[in-house]
């Protein structure tokens, strides 16, 4: 019987497809022995899942390259040393060839073992492995029963569930779901500024949705207005269609934003850069008009190899992305790798208990000069293909500003004795991304020419929360009070320091954010080029003039509930 | 041949001892085997050897209640749950019973069997687990070598080492440790600040001393003034006298001021309050003049037993704690628990990559409802009993303030109706140690009573450097201009709205830093009974009009150099 449910939009875009509630993940096998004779089919059937889940996991980590390859990509990374890991694989194998156990009943016995060493250490770091090592050995296990052209669990689906972390956003958008539905959650969280990222319907805050929906059930949702309508009629239907119609007309209309300038209403002009990565990336920011580049990560040369890049490696990656956009800035982040990353090049450190605490970024760098000044050599050389920056991550204190400073002049310096082409002037930057910079940055403006606010790890430590935490529900969201007199602090101490500022987090590719951004008086975002368009479609509906009147009363704002009237009033069509 | 080197004192006091050189830590032992006869007090011996270590860790934890406990706490708690794993007892048992294997040798083939594990997985937490593994394994080698009597390790010499980790400091300290000279370091890092607490004579910053001291060498060193002198001659030794001669006058001059007033120079009264749990604590406290007990942490009623204390057993203890300080004003902190503490209660979290910024304080207290009012009910029960205040923990946004008074305000009024007596105020408070918290207070301090500083969290979320992490080096330290433009604010807008406000972190405890926060308007500190006298010394010392109006100076200073400059200056007699 038809039925419409409460809820509340996070991710616009439409979805009909069935209802898949969420269960708990189980791996609850028979025991099974098989005849020796059958032992090497087994063994083959085992290897041929494990190298579909490796390969299904490249393909997302592949797809995942520059947009949410940070945030999603480490998770993936963890999981698939897992799957190459010795004791794992041959673990399986005794079971297999010795044990004469199936291949699934072999797989929770493993699991089982790996388990048990781990619960019986009582520790944090230990047990806390077992929830990886789950998720792995269950992929496997699915990919054992699956035919190959079959999707994983909830392709053409629409998963209802109690809440949605944000690490699993990414999977599920590249494994086809078509929408999620969450009893809990908000819009302004991690995970549905990931769904909106992704173009993924989402609705949140529907709190019946576990009542009263089953397993199967066929479902309508709009992430827009927050619909959910279960087993719809013929007007639910027409109505859909409507909508998907109305999508379609509103992609077309933003494909034709390509050409057209980033302008607000009253005629300012905004400055959109992209974030880039891939030569796909690069092409597509040119494509879409983007004024530079504004975040290139240069750990992805690092972290998807064993070893390190050496000069050469290096400067051919910095000088075809310099290349590649035709005279247009491009900025280069140095190296910002640490222990939180799945890397094998050795640089992180492997024992820190707070690795988003410790030793990354500037300070890693600081301490393998070595690995640092290759770095520096190779930028410094691609510098002669084109207008290049530098953006240092981490900046903490003036002093690791003036440190830098002085290796780069070193290295320019030498470079040039030694023939090189050489820029007359490279612009060095600093992310502001650890409070005490923010706060401090009179301190430290005189040592930058250019700022770039890293919104992600900022929030993380303003509001001491773990952004990929999903037991920290709503609390990690750029819409608290601090972060917006912080970021209007940054961005008015560097206009009076006639310094260019630029914010590169998520907060400047959801256009939900764009009309606070605009109203602290930021010019330049810096964004993936997937939400170019959309960012640039907000700019030209909004009046910077009246943004601007309006932004005591967001700084006024005492919660998230206040900045969030504020939005819905700054979001009005006028 | 007497040598005198260059070093800068970071914690004062004299000290004569043979040197120790610090040697990286090994365990090479020969294969070794035994009789079938000798099995039994082959075993014994070594059971024999892990009982006392663990009882010398019990005794390390012991001594440490109150004063260091939380920081050195945690790392020896998780030792001592190492220690008590079946996986590693067991394992060793069988090496010995069936493998036919020397303690000394089964010590070393089951720390490899244990360490391979970690090291298969190729993942950081397993790998980082390796290190405490060789710290428990090299203890129990220890003590198989050592006859009762005999201390561990460094007990009457002067450690001298490259550098020194903040964990280590509080280890070395109850191992009997005369002082430690460090080739490194400052005297402003997280390890000096533990040293003088400890009153641990350190010398910081002497770059010769691992080439020019020889292990046993004999050493005089003075940690005020960062004398180091090799082999000292007749004079040398005189001077060595003389100068504990004068520690001791010190000593005598201290404990008189058990009964003076915490008064500046021109005549303003600084409230002094205790950081105390112990019944020790409370007593010294009282002895002391502490005006009340500014911070009593209560998850020690939760770390040291398993399972959760219910309402009676938490009631009797904060109700004894009233008692004990006889009407002076006691502040209890509701719990603050986290996947970073070792606790068998089951609360914290076991799988958070970043713990400190995970779920935590009040956090955890608002998920874990049914503990939380427990604890209300205990305490608001205790408030019949004399003064006493609440303070909420990792307070981050508004909303979180409006749920525990309005969960206190439940607790109060359904204890009243079951007729028990209730005082009739119990104010409310926060810890400010969440950057978002310290920035956004004006948005916050309608709703509470009075604040306390945690500087030591605040400071590690400000300049996002984990304050355990040694690889940071001097980056974690509260003179930090952003640190100080924060403090400022904070007790401004706190002194702005009449709630009172106090420190209670390291910086609190730490005379060096008493002008500082007297220049920024504190006039309330929380401190172990430990340093109180020394902080009361160095208030009665200071010029509070002089001191405010060399504010703004400091307020200017652009890095740590300046601050160092600001506290030179400040700290010269008048």
């Amino acid at each position: 019987m038809r039925q419409s449910l409460p809820g509340q939009g996070a991710s616009r875009g439409t979805a009909l497809g069935r209802a898949r509630i969420r269960q708990p993940h189980a791996l609850e096998v028979a025991e099974e022995r098989i005849a020796e004779a059958d032992v090497p089919a087994e063994l083959a059937r085992l290897r041929a899942a494990i190298d579909l889940v490796r390969g299904e996991m490249r393909d997302m980590r592949d797809r995942l390259h520059g947009a949410l390859a940070r945030e999603v990509g480490e998770f993936l990374d963890l999981h698939a040393l897992l799957l190459d890991d010795p004791e794992l694989l041959q673990g399986l194998d005794e079971l297999i060839t010795i044990g004469r156990y199936g291949a699934d009943y072999a797989l929770r016995l493993q699991r089982d073992r790996l388990a048990s060493v781990f619960e019986g250490m009582d520790d944090a770091y230990f047990r806390s492995r077992i929830e990886d090592i789950d998720h792995v050995i269950g992929r496997v296990h699915a990919a054992l029963h699956r035919r190959d052209a079959e999707l994983l669990g909830v392709a053409g689906e629409i998963l209802v569930t109690d809440s949605i972390a944000p690490a699993e956003i990414a999977q599920l958008q590249a494994q086809g779901v078509l929408g999620i539905i969450t009893a809990g959650g908000s819009a302004l969280s991690h995970s549905a500024i990931l769904a909106r990222s992704l173009h993924l319907p989402l609705v949140v805050s529907a709190p019946e949705a576990l009542q009263r929906i089953n397993d199967g059930d066929v479902l309508v949702i709009d992430g827009g207005s927050g619909l959910v309508v279960v087993e719809p009629d013929a007007d639910d239907l027409r109505a859909h269609r409507g909508r998907k119609r109305d999508e379609k007309r509103e992609q077309q209309q933003l494909h034709r934003l390509r050409r057209e300038p980033s302008r607000t209403r009253d005629g300012v002009d905004i400055r959109l850069y992209a974030n880039a990565e891939s030569r796909e990336d690069v092409a597509e920011s040119h494509a879409l008009g983007a004024a530079g580049v504004g975040l290139y990560r240069t750990e992805y040369l690092f972290l998807q190899r064993p070893g390190l890049p050496d000069e050469e490696e290096q400067f051919r990656a910095y000088r075809d992305l310099v290349l590649g956009m035709t005279g247009r800035m491009v900025t280069i982040r140095t190296l910002d790798i640490g222990a939180d990353k799945a890397d094998r090049s050795g640089l992180a450190l492997r024992n820190e208990p707070n690795p988003a605490l410790g030793l990354r970024g500037v300070r890693l760098s600081l301490s393998r000069r070595d690995v640092f000044q290759t770095q520096l050599r190779a930028i410094v050389r691609a510098s002669a293909y084109g207008p290049l920056r530098i953006l240092v991550p981490m900046v903490t204190q003036r002093s690791e500003l003036l440190d830098v400073a002085r290796l780069l002049k070193r290295v320019v310096d030498k470079l040039r004795r030694d023939g090189h082409a050489v820029a007359r002037q490279i612009p060095l930057g600093a992310m502001i991304e650890v409070p005490a910079a923010a706060l401090a940055l009179p301190t430290l403006i005189d040592r930058i020419d250019f700022l770039s606010v890293g919104t992600n790890d900022l929030v993380q430590y303003l509001l001491a929360a773990d952004r990929g935490n999903d037991a920290l529900g709503d609390l990690y969201t750029p819409m608290h009070p601090a972060m917006i007199r912080l970021l209007h602090d940054v961005i008015s101490t560097a206009d009076a320091n006639g310094k260019p500022v630029a914010v590169c987090g998520e907060m400047a590719a959801d256009p939900l954010f764009t009309p606070v951004l605009l109203a602290l008086g930021l010019k330049e975002l810096s964004l993936h080029p997937s939400t170019l368009l959309q960012v640039r479609r907000a700019i030209r509906a909004l009046d910077l003039g009246q943004l601007r009147e309006s932004a005591p009363a967001l700084l006024r704002a005492r919660d998230r509930a206040g900045i969030e009237r504020w939005l819905a009033r700054a979001s009005e069509p006028a």
